[in-house]
């Protein structure tokens, strides 16, 4: 309330006061003019483009509510991330929407921003605006991020070849695994797992680690290239439909961490959920025969370890080969529809 | 579900497939790939700025989860326009993020993407991408908005100088009692309302008019401007504060429908709604005094009326006066907070 009634002063509302304590640090870019505008700017240099991507969390669906609050503000930042680098691109910042629950306690928010600001220097992507707002449902989290790439250099779905490799980064389905010890505790011992297998997995689905080292090899080398998100068998299928190209992968092959192989040994029929369920913000990719152990090579001395997988075919449909047979996989990919 | 149950085939899941119907259409720059990458490229024409807008809606609190799906999705994609032009921006397109309650029935989404579709070719601004969830929670858009302006152009906040003159496009207040009509139909009778003045104000609430002709007459005659979306009172309040000035506007001059006017004739404490309620979706702007003629005529051959509300000075605070004296608004202006 203004202080002198017969003056509209000029008070900060309480979602203005909300923005210039926890989110206003955060908009480090001149051109985000401190949040004190309606719009930002954003140029990319002369000869490159703009790589635009947007994703979302929402309680209760992506994310358990008591989730520490410095995770999903850092996991709903990384899942954009991820799709930025799988395609070549660099980020350089984001806007953010969050719609939060009208009892959200400030100590909340408070984390939440630190955890993103923890991200945003980490990874040099500056928040460049954003919207916020109460509900009456869950909390929500939208981000639009941005990357440059150097002009048409996108490394799209649509451009595998017969013939390539098919390749992946990191490791498959921890976080799978890892959501549900993260559900029930219980599991970790039923799986024999020791306490760093744990958390290991739990991490893995708590917080995604985008590859953004390698968005310069990426585009350097592949045909073709997605993040893995809603799991491997389901993204790969997308990748060979929108290249209108088949391809058979050697379960073998598929890369997996120490604690996924004895989670596996315990429960051979896990092997399901690890190819399927997603969360894993690896990236997937084609690339000629001939430049793997180069793409390779280089990916490891970033620090990323890379897996030759299967091979691109035409024809249309992902088949993923164990022991010279087939392995049915009944669920297609994790879909929230 | 695959045909073949040995192999894992290229089939869309209910979220591409409701993507693939009804909002890859409106995906018409070649940019946006048809909605089938994770990603959407876009590079502003050499010596141009991009300029980055979000703004989003929540069912219960910016719409009634009754309301016409094809207004919602107009009205989200307006608000962000509006900001855009007030910036002195031209649309360019814009990402979608949409979280549908579990229950939300095909013809919803047939008829939201049906209004957007309108607005996308009203507006020139395709989709450039977007994420889909279904959410336990009330239905939620989030849109992030892009437009072009010369380098260095975007119109501040910040820049007002003393002595401008205050401006304003179109009339103030119809929404913010257009929605309580809406809520409440028996108001139009109690506010003796023709049936045209009742449409008139409830359209005006349900459908915003961004006034895109402006961008570029934004440009060449504001110091600073931004959209009337939370309040004349306390967007001005904003603007005034962001450039470190006060102002005084003349109540009077305010421009007024002829329904808000009758509606004031029954009820004259409602002034104050009419200038807090927000959901205007006009420009307020500064300039000096000698750009304000060649301003007004332009803007009205380009089919929106402009009035001079009030001036710039030095000092701090909005003062509304009326009769000689300074008006009290108690509400600083809309706040989800």
């Amino acid at each position: 309330m203004p202080s002198d009634p017969d003056e509209f002063r000029n008070d900060l509302s309480g979602e203005e006061r909300l923005i210039e304590r926890y989110f206003k640090p955060l908009a480090t870019a001149p051109t985000a003019f401190g949040l004190g505008d309606d719009a930002a700017v954003l140029t990319p240099p002369a000869g490159f483009d703009l790589i635009l991507t947007t994703d979302g969390v929402i309680a209760g669906v992506h994310f358990l509510p008591g989730d520490p609050p410095e995770f999903i503000a850092r996991k709903a930042l990384r899942m954009n991330l991820s799709d930025l680098v799988a395609k070549g691109a660099s980020p350089v910042g984001f806007l953010l929407s969050i719609a939060l629950p009208t009892k959200t306690p400030e100590s909340w928010i408070a984390a939440f921003a630190e955890g993103l600001g923890q991200d945003i220097r980490q990874y040099g992507c500056p928040l460049l605006g954003g919207d916020t707002d109460h509900t009456p449902g869950p909390l929500s989290i939208s981000i639009a991020a941005f990357g440059t790439a150097p002009h048409g250099a996108m490394v799209r779905r649509a451009t595998a070849k017969p013939g390539d490799v098919v390749a992946v980064t990191g490791t498959i389905g921890d976080a799978a695994l890892g959501v549900l010890i993260h559900r029930d505790a219980d599991l970790a011992k039923q799986w024999r797992l020791s306490s760093a297998a744990k958390d290991h997995l739990e991490q893995r689905y708590l917080l995604p680690q985008p590859r953004n080292a390698l968005a310069e090899l990426v585009r350097a080398h592949a045909s073709a290239a997605m993040d893995v998100s809603d799991g491997l068998a389901g993204d790969l299928a997308k990748l060979c439909r929108a290249s209108a190209l088949a391809c058979e992968v050697d379960v073998a092959a598929v890369p997996l961490s120490d604690a996924a192989r004895t989670v596996l040994s315990v429960e051979s029929k896990l092997i399901e959920r690890i190819l399927t369920g997603g969360d894993d913000y690896e990236i997937v990719l084609t690339l000629p025969a001939a430049k793997f152990g180069a793409f390779r090579v280089a990916a490891e001395k970033a620090g990323v370890p890379v897996a030759k997988i299967g091979q691109v075919a035409s024809g249309e449909g992902v088949r993923f080969m164990r022991d010279g047979k087939v392995l049915s996989l009944p669920r297609p990919s994790y879909s929230h529809f």
